[in-house]
């Protein structure tokens, strides 16, 4: 040594190099008085070849449509992909790095997409990045069977992902690896750092199993490779064999070690997760030659080598550019349709939408499905999945193929029962920017993918996802499948919009607004059971659908408001026509999307929910939380006060007294609360 | 045949055995037009085989302490069991039968515990059931190694496990199934229903990896069974030697036929969620040479033949009793402290909580650590643990061991980075209703194990999920890790007891609240910043503190009401001296625990929120949900209204106003609104 130091075999400019990124990664934590510097000390080296070597990108255009993505799913190793992004010349000064985790920097504590440029996906919970290269693979195989050619290759793109053990013991990466393995998708690489390390000590403590032997299982081709963390020439080799297949997603099982080149702390949790402390960084650099007594230092000669990437980059693109408009000149209808795609713009024609006879009830997720029918041919780059419940979701639409290693080209992802890698898979296709997925499963399931929903809300990812079966009218299948708390606990989701209609045609402009949209991500609450069609004709308020609330039964100064979604307005409804004929005047408000509403503005708000009539009633076949803020002091809900019940579904409804009758009964003591 | 039906080589009596079970499936989920006949018909052969020839238990004793647990993790099936438990001869009448999925009754359409005798656990939200059982094989390990000597065992029982593709395709299964493969338990035996069917059509469509050399890769002894699924010969001998080993888990994969016996649906999706139909199912009579016309028929010679279960059942049961009442003779101390456990009380005398020094600030979740290092001594029976985060959350404790296959007696469980299994598995221990396990990680990732929660709220486990790090204060790692709408969403699910202590005080009452009631789950939001220690000698309200809510700032006449929770209450305090200072009079409300707050009378409620004081501010770092109702029209809210960002937690709260001084102002405006 100097202590635990080796030779590495690799040359001084390269180790340079490496250095660079490890003492960044020490500088920046340091700095930052909190941080992870033991992932990127230990990965430094592959992630330097990986980007160096391989990495097809340009830091100039970090949104270069067909450079390869680099995900790093263990996310907590953060300055590992600041330190490389500034390297190679991305736009992240130095600076950036020095306020490492400090309010407004662009270098937060977990990469965050949208927030820096290069960081193609928002990961530290973990398991997630995994996953969301699953998607991402997806969707570079189904825009290469749309878009390429026999002549020309406009999507060729390979993933490429670190994840950690943390990862790997996750089960939404387990759920998404077997998915991979059955699709077999050859261009996405994962890089495992294998370093026996984990919060709690060395992993042997809870971690045991044969990750390779399991990915072998899930129809991986399993690289394994030995030494310090600094075989390279191996890296290198299995990367090119994994890129040479045409078979197989590739696991790399890379031994390394956490906290490399850290006397104290090599190989031990203690290098994981805080700042190894300024005596330990400065033992650090003087073992490997460098000034103690400085940090962030980039040496002029691995600014000049790194900073390569930046014209080769540029010769990617321009070469790429080549290729792209000779396509273009070939293809002008794949280009026209490619170059809409780019510009995000989604314009459906009301007069798409399917029409619903208002004398036949039809389920909300049966409307869902006869609109996507009605819809999904004029999409081309919209595909949707179900995690195996395809027949109750009504995702499927007539012409749709399976998505699948022989028929890249089909637009329908059979996910299996795997809601949680539906969920983060969904949101890698989203981050395409150019294929927009849905995915469908029941309502309270949502449950099983709620840490892939949280993601998409925080980064505002484009995903759909499509919830049936949304309350106690599921019926027989009992409390462990009727959502009670499930629309609330969405609605808390900051960001998400979520979206619970009334009938049919609230379902059809939800899909209109959804697919318009795509500034975030957006959740359906579809009912199972048949619903009254209402005639936009005799409830002309229902043009405000998108507004998110709107008055469907209008009354002169009211005597009560009844708000309600979903499921719920047609008791309001009936509950307004009973207190009618007792002389009460009631307003009948649809609130199909809270957050659609909470943004108008307040002449709107005040017209669908009149400050002065205090006397209000909500109804929905949930929890009241949240309901307070609507109906005030002096109102009263119709709803669930705990969890529901196997029995048919209107029996349900009568026993938990979510009846039209209670609605009035409701009404009549609001009025007296007043 | 006819039609599909194979020679079984099975007794005739057998095979009317499981033909009965067959058909009662099908005619309750006939009977209740709807439900899942194609389980029970392709698994009736093998299940019937363990619950006759291997499951010990006795149906005149469902809660018998050492009967062998069986799990149907494939919850649908539940006709299954439910056939089962009523030719065994447990308190399950054939009226139950005929009213499954009815109003009442006690044949739900999933198995709920408590609900049923012989139900062990809820199954149904897929994967649950086999996590179950892995914390159940924990529980009994843990009861062996605690209670057995060398001359007696007390616990030496088996848990059995019916799941299917469904089961193994979720994540949650392989998270726990890593983990039993680690921990050695070879007293858990999983039979694997496959029968290559989902609900989307072959498993083919979305799962064609290799299972059995995955759960080899986990470390469990995997037996393969092919045939028409009546192989019982080779499931017995694979249950006599899983049972002989004392290594590993088993995994039996048992070829099955879902629909079996069904011309028009064996082997199909249509067999899975659906009643096969009046004509199908006279035609499968038929073909077996029952009367077609007839339901719900237990032939005689079946109900002889099975119903000696329960005679057996009472010998096992007596031969044990002469075994424990010699072990309770020689082990008197043991046996009283087992005695104690199974009357379920528990009380913790408050001398032994520790007491905390106003004068220094502590964090919660560092004074729950504290409590537990205090009270777990004492108590033998409850178990920890954590999800790879234990220095972070606290949830170690002095003389703690790791629970182990060479220690199963140790009391701390690490789960790896696998939340969604703890939950799970936690769950599985706590239904022994004899162990108690705690588990942690940070309050963001209670969305990855969101399911367990639910589960564990609707059926009244008393699992105690520990959450630290609950909100903005979590401060530089960033939004990703920054819960802001966690505790809403906790607060949303029925049943559940949220704690969010404002002190550590508070913190070591609310350890002691939650391990005196088993009545079901709780779940605690705990800081991970230092924070005031409030004195209960100065603050005599905290005494109060059991009711969820309590006055600790009083204030005669107060203008203005400040309720807050956690780390807020140090806000709204110095809000209340400031506003003080100003001649306003603030009275401060803590409230750690809204679940409990809302069960008390409505006196207490308006001693706490007078009802005259409109002027009212809610303070939380976490969203608005759910203060509406209790700051009401005229409240104020300080608090989150979206995402974090990484930066220190004080600036967090700085920069989002999360301060004395914005209480101060909302105060003054809420004082306005009146």
């Amino acid at each position: 040594m100097a202590n635990n130091i080796t030779k590495t075999g690799l040359s001084a400019l390269d180790e340079l190099c490496i250095n660079t990124i490890r003492f960044l990664s020490m500088d920046g934590v340091q700095a930052a008085k909190s941080g992870h510097p033991g992932m990127p000390m230990g990965m430094a080296a592959p992630a330097y070849a990986l980007w160096m070597r391989h990495l097809r990108h340009n830091p100039a255009d970090p949104n270069w449509i067909n450079r390869d993505r680099f995900v790093l799913s263990a996310g907590h190793g953060s300055m590992l992909i600041y330190s490389l992004l500034h390297l190679c010349g991305y736009d992240l000064s130095l600076e950036e790095l020095k306020n490492f985790r400090q309010w407004g920097s662009k270098t937060p504590g977990h990469p965050e997409y949208g927030h820096t440029p290069g960081v193609e996906v928002t990961t530290g919970p973990l398991g997630q990045g995994i996953a969301n290269a699953v998607g991402m693979a997806i969707a570079q195989k189904y825009l290469a069977a749309r878009y390429n050619t026999a002549d020309w290759k406009i999507f060729d793109y390979t993933i490429y992902t670190i994840c950690g053990d943390g990862c790997l013991q996750e089960g939404v990466s387990g759920e998404a690896s077997s998915l991979a393995g059955h699709l077999g998708l050859d261009n996405l690489i994962v890089i495992y750092d294998d370093n026996h390390i984990t919060i709690d000590g060395e992993t042997g403590l809870s971690f045991s199993e044969d990750v390779a032997a399991r990915y072998r299982a899930y129809g991986w081709n399993v690289v394994e490779i030995g030494g310090d963390g600094h075989n390279i020439e191996a890296l290198d080799k299995a990367i090119e064999a994994a890129k040479a297949q045409t078979e197989k997603p590739t696991l790399i099982k890379f031994r390394s070690h956490i906290g490399y080149g850290s006397p104290n702390f090599v190989n031990t949790h203690t290098a994981h997760g805080a700042p190894l402390g300024d005596d330990e960084i400065k033992l650090i650099k003087k073992n490997f030659g460098w000034d103690p007594e400085k940090s962030f230092v980039v040496p002029a000669e691995v600014a000049a080598h790194m900073g390569q990437c930046k014209t080769k980059g540029q010769a990617f693109q321009a070469d790429y550019q080549k290729t792209f408009d000779a396509w273009a000149r070939t293809n002008p209808q794949l280009a026209a349709e490619l170059k809409d795609a780019l510009a995000g713009m989604t314009t459906i024609d009301t007069a798409k939408l399917p029409t619903f006879d208002p004398a036949k009830p039809v389920a909300t997720r049966s409307a869902s499905g006869k609109t996507l029918e009605a819809l999904m041919p004029g999409m081309p780059l919209v595909v949707g999945g179900s995690a195996d419940l395809t027949p109750s979701n009504n995702t499927w639409f007539k012409g749709a193929e399976n998505f699948s290693k022989a028929n890249p080209g089909g637009r329908y992802i059979r996910y299996g029962v795997r809601e949680h890698a539906m969920g983060s898979v969904m949101n890698g296709i989203a981050v395409s920017r150019l294929v927009r997925p849905y995915g469908g499963t029941f309502l309270v399931f949502a449950d099983y993918m709620r840490p892939a929903i949280r993601v998409a809300a925080l980064s505002q990812y484009p995903t759909i996802f499509v919830f049936t079966h949304d309350s106690i009218g599921v019926g027989e299948d009992g409390p462990t499948h009727q959502p009670v708390e499930t629309v609330a606990s969405l609605r808390a989701i900051p960001n998400l919009k979520v979206f619970r209609p009334a009938d049919a045609n609230e379902t059809a402009w939800m899909w209109k607004y959804m697919l318009e949209h795509a500034d975030g991500p957006a959740v359906t609450a579809l009912t199972r059971q048949n619903l009254p069609v209402l005639d936009p004709a005799k409830y002309p308020g229902m043009k405000d659908f998108d507004k998110g609330a709107y008055v469907l039964v209008k009354a002169d100064n009211p005597d009560v408001l009844l708000l309600a979604t979903g499921s719920e307005v047609q008791l309001a409804m009936a509950a307004a026509a009973t207190l009618a004929a007792e002389g009460v005047k009631a307003q009948v408000v649809s609130m199909p999307c809270w957050a659609l509403f909470e943004a108008q503005d307040a002449g709107y708000k005040e017209s669908v929910i009149p400050s002065s009539v205090k006397a209000r009633v909500g109804v929905e076949a949930g929890i009241r939380m949240g309901w307070d803020r609507w109906i005030g002091d002096s109102g009263e809900f119709v709803g669930m006060g705990g969890f529901g019940a196997s029995a048919p579904a209107n029996t349900c409804f009568e026993k938990f007294g979510i009846t039209a009758k209670g609605v009035v009964a409701a009404a009549k003591k609001a009025m007296q609360n007043r």
